[in-house]
């Protein structure tokens, strides 16, 4: 038990060096650990250390810190992104007509970024770590199957647009960017669940996927941030001509214009956020963390 | 030794699960370890372990073929938008014509993203290990500057191309990313020089500096893709018209359009190998690593 103690705690300072490691670091590391909670012997253990707990309350606040700011973020997002399309561009429709094409920003940002964003760093809510991991994992799919809907949807307003139009589907580099995080986010999402949920799924095979879908996990959110940016610039390039419409030039930056720009900027800091938080060495549910993995045969055992 | 040993090396099975981090993990966590190499009393624990061996030769092998495709990728980059600017857009000249715009995107895309993302990987490579850390830190910074120096000049392409043509400067979303992601590289550099690099720098102010530089270095990247994408996407609906010019539309994808989605989807690859490099823990220095730096007091005290 001293060992464990001098491997270092979440919150020991030997641990610190690795508190702040760049993006998705952990993202499915959380979701290949045990699906019952840490071992109640090792909270004893920290709990009778009282600058270990006094870190790791301090550790805690800052999570509900930045938690709290990626859901201000992520609501900044779909608000924007509505009033944008409601107020600027003329609202919604099914009609092929461009109100149809305007549910193709509101749900691509909210589904492929913010309620992937939010599904994400769901195992990171210290609330959760006490609890049967399970239920949370159903959470996660079910909310990544959410993101996963809305994204679909959002691809069919574009291209039931541009079929009325008859203009060509998938030429932009943004088309092209776009409908590989959607494609991958699919496959990720299938074969998640296939592998990580379905109890006929062998442990094996789990330690095999697992890396992959750390990896896909983050890169899909990355090709979504860039498809989103690219798309956004374009369509306030297209709407901003100055022209007989009515419209202001994007270069005399308008408030339609200094509304998407901000739009742009809020899903880029919605991005570094989750990534920020996910990244965190200390907020990662304790049965997955790697020092617990590392020294706990029956977790590793139990470890997807 | 047999606790270190137990704790797992490089490539040890316990360590398995956290091989596999996503992007930039341990970007600077590297540049946070000593400047000596690893202690020598710790390989020659791991050299009387054969499946160890085995498995770090493996791991070694894996790097190199990662490293080989990074590189590759970088030249695909360089060349395809040298290529797309020379053969397509009439090549280069710095005279405020469209023939100093093209200069932009081959030095933002040669700079931000291709020199950065060699110079964020170079503690990884293992031919470096075993030798003192302090040159491929003068290294690293090198490039990095030749990385910043590119992209300000890229900028000064577009400022001036922009004045001559008297047209406003940063309003779209891709100059304000662009812009972002070039003062972001700029102050880390600077801070990075002074933190990392100066002998008179306090460990106390690095310990402070490291997550930071960590975080920041991975979102520059981030945001480089993001304008890069967005940046490609706007120049070829911008040029790609099929009107008078004698262009063909974009819609039709011409070979022009073809290069410079290709550029992109390049672009995107790139970025994410050399994420998913610097995510790898058992490519990360070993007088880097977390258990490394957690264990052993001497190598904590040196760390940055």
């Amino acid at each position: 038990m001293s060992q464990q103690m001098q491997r270092g705690g979440p919150s020991s300072p030997s641990c610190s060096s690795t508190s702040d490691r760049f993006p998705l670091s952990h993202l499915n590391t959380a979701e290949c650990g045990s699906e019952t909670s840490a071992e109640p012997e090792k909270h004893e253990v920290r709990a009778n250390n009282a600058p270990t707990d006094l870190s790791r309350m301090k550790s805690i606040i800052m999570f509900y810190v930045c938690y709290l700011l990626c859901l201000c973020l992520g609501l900044a997002c779909v608000v924007c992104v509505c009033l944008w399309n409601s107020r600027w561009r003329g609202g919604f429709a099914w009609d092929g007509s461009t109100l149809q094409f305007n549910w193709h920003p509101v749900l691509m940002v909210t589904g492929l970024v913010v309620v992937y964003g939010i599904g994400a760093v769901l195992y990171r809510i210290p609330l959760t770590w006490g609890q049967n991991k399970l239920p949370w994992k159903l959470l996660h799919a079910l909310l990544m199957l959410i993101a996963l809907v809305l994204s679909i949807v959002g691809l069919c307003a574009v291209f039931d647009f541009h079929n009325a139009k008859s203009t060509p589907n998938l030429y932009s580099l943004h088309s092209w960017i776009g409908i590989a995080a959607t494609a991958l986010f699919a496959m990720q999402w299938v074969v998640g669940v296939a592998g990580f949920l379905l109890p006929c799924s062998p442990t094996s095979l789990r330690k095999l996927l697992k890396p992959v879908h750390v990896w896909l996990g983050g890169s899909i959110l990355l090709l979504s941030i860039a498809a989103c940016i690219s798309g956004i610039n374009e369509k306030l390039f297209f709407v901003l001509k100055g022209n007989a419409s009515g419209t202001e030039p994007y270069g005399s930056l308008p408030p339609e214009a200094l509304l998407g720009n901000s739009l742009g900027v809020l899903i880029v800091a919605f991005g570094l956020v989750v990534l920020k938080i996910l990244s965190n060495h200390k907020w990662q549910r304790p049965d997955s963390r790697p020092e617990d993995l590392a020294y706990t045969p029956l977790l590793q055992e139990e470890n997807e």
